[in-house]
């Protein structure tokens, strides 16, 4: 049915192209293509022989003519950007010099100020009206299904939705005293910074981790959760006519949290480089070599997931709650595909992303993200691929 | 008088020096010597115009042959070593070769593996008898002040003393997250390292820190103290006479140990180099780097340290305990001498034992630990010297 080029070759881009080759009947071919060749071919090699045909190019995805040159040679129908947030303006620029569709899991942020918000890629909107090309932003888990989810309750369950709490739970359990999931730069920055919500209709800053709730998560149990700032939370404040408050908590041990406080005390968080045996280094960069690889994490990983929202709002004139939540296995992830479930909840939504575009369902010309279509297909898409959802309708709400 | 030759210039040679010129009579003219004579310059800078001559030079004393080139040329009475532990053999080595008495303040220790022990000293003993001259090994305060209290015990207050309990306890806040006092590779040896002590006879290992009481402290109030293996414990179990038990504990706050801990778990201990960026680090000798400069802590720590002696013995047919301490306060030292007490608490027993060496008062040939002389006038100069011990004949005993 369709091609898709997939950019990246981390822990998501293999989810993406494990969760490709599954749907082969949509994904006959794709290509996959990062800085580092070799990472792609590893995967190729992984799976080729299905009926998915597979194809790798290098890629320096900073360069918008060569993204453009790979796009032209290989001529995907999508283009499933799961690289580093800094390169998505350069891989928009390519998809509207030739006319091809565009799906990410994360913002762009510049390099230099790294920073959750959509300004910068909503701004490309008109152009991909006018190219009649659509970008799907943030179709990962959260940001992407979490959209979805609010969508979905929307669409089925409220007149008016008032307040939604995403809570994203990782119970998963590595061995290792002190590892960070993904880049550490990304975990380190995700938590030394301020938090944020929504509420009738303006921001909210709140010191770092200063908003601590305790929640019983299902088949998780008790956990402590901390409110943070999440990017969905810009688009969700915008696409949700008549919201209240929106807030987004994440679990973080008390481990976890003493091992990263202790590292921000000492200086190695700082990315101000020092003097050191007559070269400069980045702390941080350094404690990156040190930590475990974040890609060694995925065999040693036991416990679940879980992440969901938990709604309030009205239907029918009368007050209503509603929680809907994916629980996610590490272990069967990693018997799966490879990965644990961290990479797989981000993989697997950007899949059915490209998927909806490449079948046409979800399609329209400029720049939306997921909660601007129909929730309804990639409801159905979750289950069938791994990330199947459940509903309360009555659970416990964050006061 | 004399003439002393300093081989160092770091926190405690900088006491050394200040307390060598308090004491002019004895010490005429001093030269400080080390592989950066730009710091024996600035502290003769500071303290020239008195009446003790300074001189400096540039000394690598790893080097023998440089050792005894300044000796040669300065002709001191003594050589007092307060450089690092791993210089101790050249530097006697090279008061053999001129018949130079030698008084340092830390046993010696193989670069490649460091270790508490005295036997590579010890081993001198019959040479410095030949020479004529005096060695006095661990002239600081532990060891040091330690052995002179127990020798003093011994003396005055016991016919025999059955257990030592020396409690080393540091009270001072420099008001840092996390920083080490002196070298912070030995701090966290000693507390990476397992405790051992000496019971009947016999050295007992046990894991690291994991014998803890809580010991009031006068002047300084309740602390967690900790046993650890310190190097006193080799020549008092040899030297004090039918000892049956000794011990030393050390405080470590909760938070220091935190720090500590999560270092060590994420790797920024290890002396195993890394390769990172093109270039082997050691991961310990990085976060040396990036911690505060030890030196830098004098003049904002305030505070008290107490070190002392918890001793149980029979007099007289009886039972008895004493226990004898001497109380510091960061801020007078550095006001003083422009070091905080831990520094200061090492280098006034090191002027004192080449004080009293020059003086003819300690003087015999051979290699020699400080409980092996007559304590009366080493407690007489603490006192009179900046360190005056108190005596409590009730203390709370350590179970």
């Amino acid at each position: 049915m369709g091609k898709a080029l997939i950019v990246g070759a981390g822990g998501v881009a293999s989810v993406v192209v494990h969760k490709c080759c599954q749907n082969s009947d949509v994904f006959e071919e794709i290509c996959i293509a990062s800085r580092t060749v070799e990472k792609c071919d590893a995967l190729k090699n992984k799976l080729d022989g299905g009926r998915t045909k597979i194809h790798t190019a290098q890629l320096n995805a900073d360069n918008t003519d060569e993204v453009i040159n790979i796009i032209k040679k290989f001529e995907p129908d999508v283009v499933i950007n799961v690289a580093l947030p800094y390169q998505d303006l350069t891989i928009m620029d390519a998809c509207l010099a030739t006319g091809v569709h565009y799906v990410d899991t994360a913002n762009y942020e510049p390099p230099d100020t790294p920073k959750f918000e959509y300004k910068w890629q909503w701004a490309y909107k008109e152009k991909f009206e006018e190219a009649g090309i659509t970008a799907l932003l943030g179709s990962g888990f959260d940001p992407g299904v979490t959209g979805v989810f609010t969508a979905y309750a929307q669409k089925h369950h409220f007149d008016e939705i008032h307040t939604i709490d995403i809570v994203d739970a990782n119970a998963g359990d590595h061995g290792y005293p002190f590892a960070t999931n993904f880049n550490p730069e990304i975990n380190i920055r995700e938590i030394t910074a301020n938090g944020r919500y929504f509420e009738n209709g303006q921001w909210i800053e709140t010191e770092p981790l200063s908003e601590k709730r305790v929640y019983d998560l299902p088949e998780i149990g008790p956990k402590d959760i901390y409110l943070l700032y999440h990017e969905e939370l810009e688009s969700l404040s915008v696409n949700i006519k008549g919201i209240k408050k929106i807030r987004f908590w994440m679990t973080f041990s008390e481990k976890y949290l003493t091992h990263l406080r202790v590292l921000e005390n000492v200086g190695m968080t700082s990315i101000e480089p020092i003097e050191f045996e007559g070269k400069e280094i980045i702390p941080l960069q350094f404690l990156k070599a040190i930590l475990p690889d974040p890609a060694s994490l995925g065999p040693r990983t036991k416990g679940k997931t879980n992440i969901g929202c938990i709604i309030r709002g009205i239907k029918d004139g009368k007050p209503k709650t509603y929680y809907i939540y994916n629980v996610c296995d590490h272990e069967e992830c990693y018997k799966e595909v490879g990965s644990q479930a961290i990479s797989y909840t981000t993989g697997v939504p950007a899949m059915i992303g490209a998927m909806l575009i490449i079948k046409g369902i979800w399609k329209k010309p400029g720049v939306y993200n997921v909660e601007e279509f129909d929730p309804d297909p990639f409801m159905e898409a979750l289950n069938k691929n791994g990330l199947p959802w459940q509903e309360n309708f009555t659970p416990t709400l964050i006061d």
